[in-house]
């Protein structure tokens, strides 16, 4: 598979974060060149104004919007911190560097702006996503954690200094590292047929020692627990670019079916953001009722995990009837488990059985 | 540089686990075959039994042992989950297959071995350590956390499918993950004069960003703090196998020395293990003496950082007047900073004023 093409996707999402800035920055000036106080206005991240929109799939925000403006007192702080994270965030695009959320903290003070603490560097970053209309990855700013992906498929860099230069993702058999390199890469040449997202370490390099990725024709992802948003990304990535189906695969717990929801659904945090969800995924297991059906090994479910699982049933994004099912067998048997309890079998009876069972599931897609 | 050599680590290893199993179930069968109780002994890991041993500089176990046998009911649990805890180990090496900590604990039941939780399990894994003076590592059960590495090194797998396979660790810019087939395999080429082991991943990427691995021609290692096992063992192998000096870089925090210290001198848990420690290791920092020096922006440190500095300086492993100094100023200005606060200068402050500036404690190596 090759995918010629006139702009590659970094480029287009490189020029549209930075037209956007541009915007900003041409809006203020051309306010203070008429004489008038500059202000920005963009919508309100407040729980009131976060909905949930059935046909994306995902939250949203409302109608309510906040304005920012240099002529209210009240307003000259954050303002001037929004500014200059948009001047620091061009800075960043320009050069071709990466920072993370604590980094962009520091920096603030090398220019003599004051943030009181991180929380409040990182609210004013989530401002910018909404005045940019862009994830923060797309401006550069990266968090610590890190996932991995292990496939039979060839990315070509685009970040400084390995523009061009491709790599196959199955050359390192314990997984590719997923930070802004791989993030901003272009895919390049692929056999695979479907991608799995795994939550945990072990359970995937299990499948790459069992040749998961060349028996299922499979590109395997650790999202290492709940997945950062970079991942989410490239999994939308993968999915759209690609058109492969996505599969996920979870502990068996109200914690990993919500990994596997908020996937394809998202989460509220992100309501403002929209290219991080893939609706079309698929939660592949291990679900409440697997438990019964392969009898387990299991652990009672704790006060925490009842309370949780209660929380998930009212939530609008658990509607359909197959999820909702499962968070009753939940909470009727009252146990959880995990992944590696299929070791209990032994150690390819995941592969060899539960897989084959599962990824039924995917054909239908 | 090229290193031709008659067996190589990992086969030599392989070997030694192999032949140290082989040897205790012989043992097991000449006792059974000469009508007497099998049994097993190996030094106690008791707290009293862990003493700092100056030459090595690193903790080891005393001479008190324990003995496990058949012929005593009390016994017979431990005696029987070990014998089958070195099956099982046996069973990984021969196949060339890995597990995690979690997974032998399910493993378990597919035999219909009894561990009452995880931590039984975990206890007996570090018991078959003792017994084979070997780190779990070396009969192929690896913890779940990964650490990464990044820089001018070939090297040669030895895992099952990539046998002979060769990759160059700075074809991924965001790093490749330190799992089971990179701690195994051979180094075959590098022009490297260094090695800098980093606490976290942020600034592991500002370092290949700014292309530390060229300027310094160094290998990037980032530990994701306090590093996995594996990780430790790679840091030594990369010493000792390639003659290079190995710098390590954290928080200036009682946690960051400390990260630093367990690189250098191991920890009291792994007192029965030999091969994790690399006590010409240098910290180069960010040390409290930096905080004042480079003017950092910095934290107060809370009541458990002081605690913890007041262990650190009755520790064996801090007589050194240089730790014990830092140990001082630490709670003399009772100030915490970070690795990122050097962003207070701009993004490559780090890299181009500090970090020359403490390489030089490496030259004198």
């Amino acid at each position: 598979m090759s995918k010629p093409r006139s702009k590659t996707t970094a480029e287009a999402r490189k020029d549209k974060v930075e037209k956007a800035l541009k915007t900003l920055g041409q809006n203020v000036y051309e306010e203070l060149d008429n004489g008038r106080f500059p202000s920005v206005t963009f919508a309100s991240r407040s729980v009131r104004n976060i909905v949930y929109d059935k046909k994306l799939q995902q939250f949203i925000l409302g109608s309510s919007s906040v304005r920012r403006s240099a002529g209210n007192i009240k307003h000259i702080r954050p303002f001037t911190q929004l500014l200059w994270l948009a001047f620091f965030s061009r800075k960043l695009v320009a050069e071709k560097r990466t920072s993370t959320l604590r980094d962009v903290y520091y920096s603030a003070q090398a220019f003599n702006v004051e943030f009181m603490d991180q929380a409040e560097s990182d609210e004013l970053i989530t401002d910018l996503e909404v005045l940019l209309e862009s994830a923060r990855e797309e401006f550069n700013v990266f968090p610590e954690e890190r996932s991995a992906i292990f496939g039979n498929l060839t990315v070509e860099y685009t970040v400084r200094g390995y523009e061009g230069k491709r790599l196959d993702l199955s050359s390192h058999p314990d997984g590719m590292m997923i930070g802004p390199a791989l993030t901003t890469a272009e895919f390049r040449d692929t056999d695979a047929e479907m991608v799995l997202a795994i939550e945990k370490g072990g359970l995937f390099t299990r499948f790459i020692e069992e040749k998961v990725h060349e028996k299922y024709k499979a590109i395997l992802v650790n999202t290492a627990g709940q997945p950062p948003r970079s991942t989410r990304y490239l999994l939308r990535r993968l999915h759209q670019e690609l058109k492969l189906p996505i599969g996920i695969l979870c502990d068996a717990d109200p914690w990993g079916a919500h990994i596997a929801m908020v996937i394809k659904s998202g989460s509220a945090a992100a309501a403002h953001l929209r290219d991080l969800t893939t609706p079309s995924g698929v939660w592949l297991g291990v679900w409440a009722s697997d438990i019964v059906k392969y009898k387990l090994p299991s652990d009672p479910l704790t006060e925490i995990d009842i309370k949780r699982l209660y929380e998930l049933k009212a939530d609008p994004r658990y509607k359909d009837k197959m999820w909702h099912d499962e968070l009753d067998t939940f909470l009727k048997i009252k146990k959880k488990s995990e992944q590696e309890a299929f070791s209990r079998y032994g150690l390819s009876y995941i592969v060899d059985t539960y897989l084959p069972e599962k990824l039924q599931l995917l054909k239908s897609y």
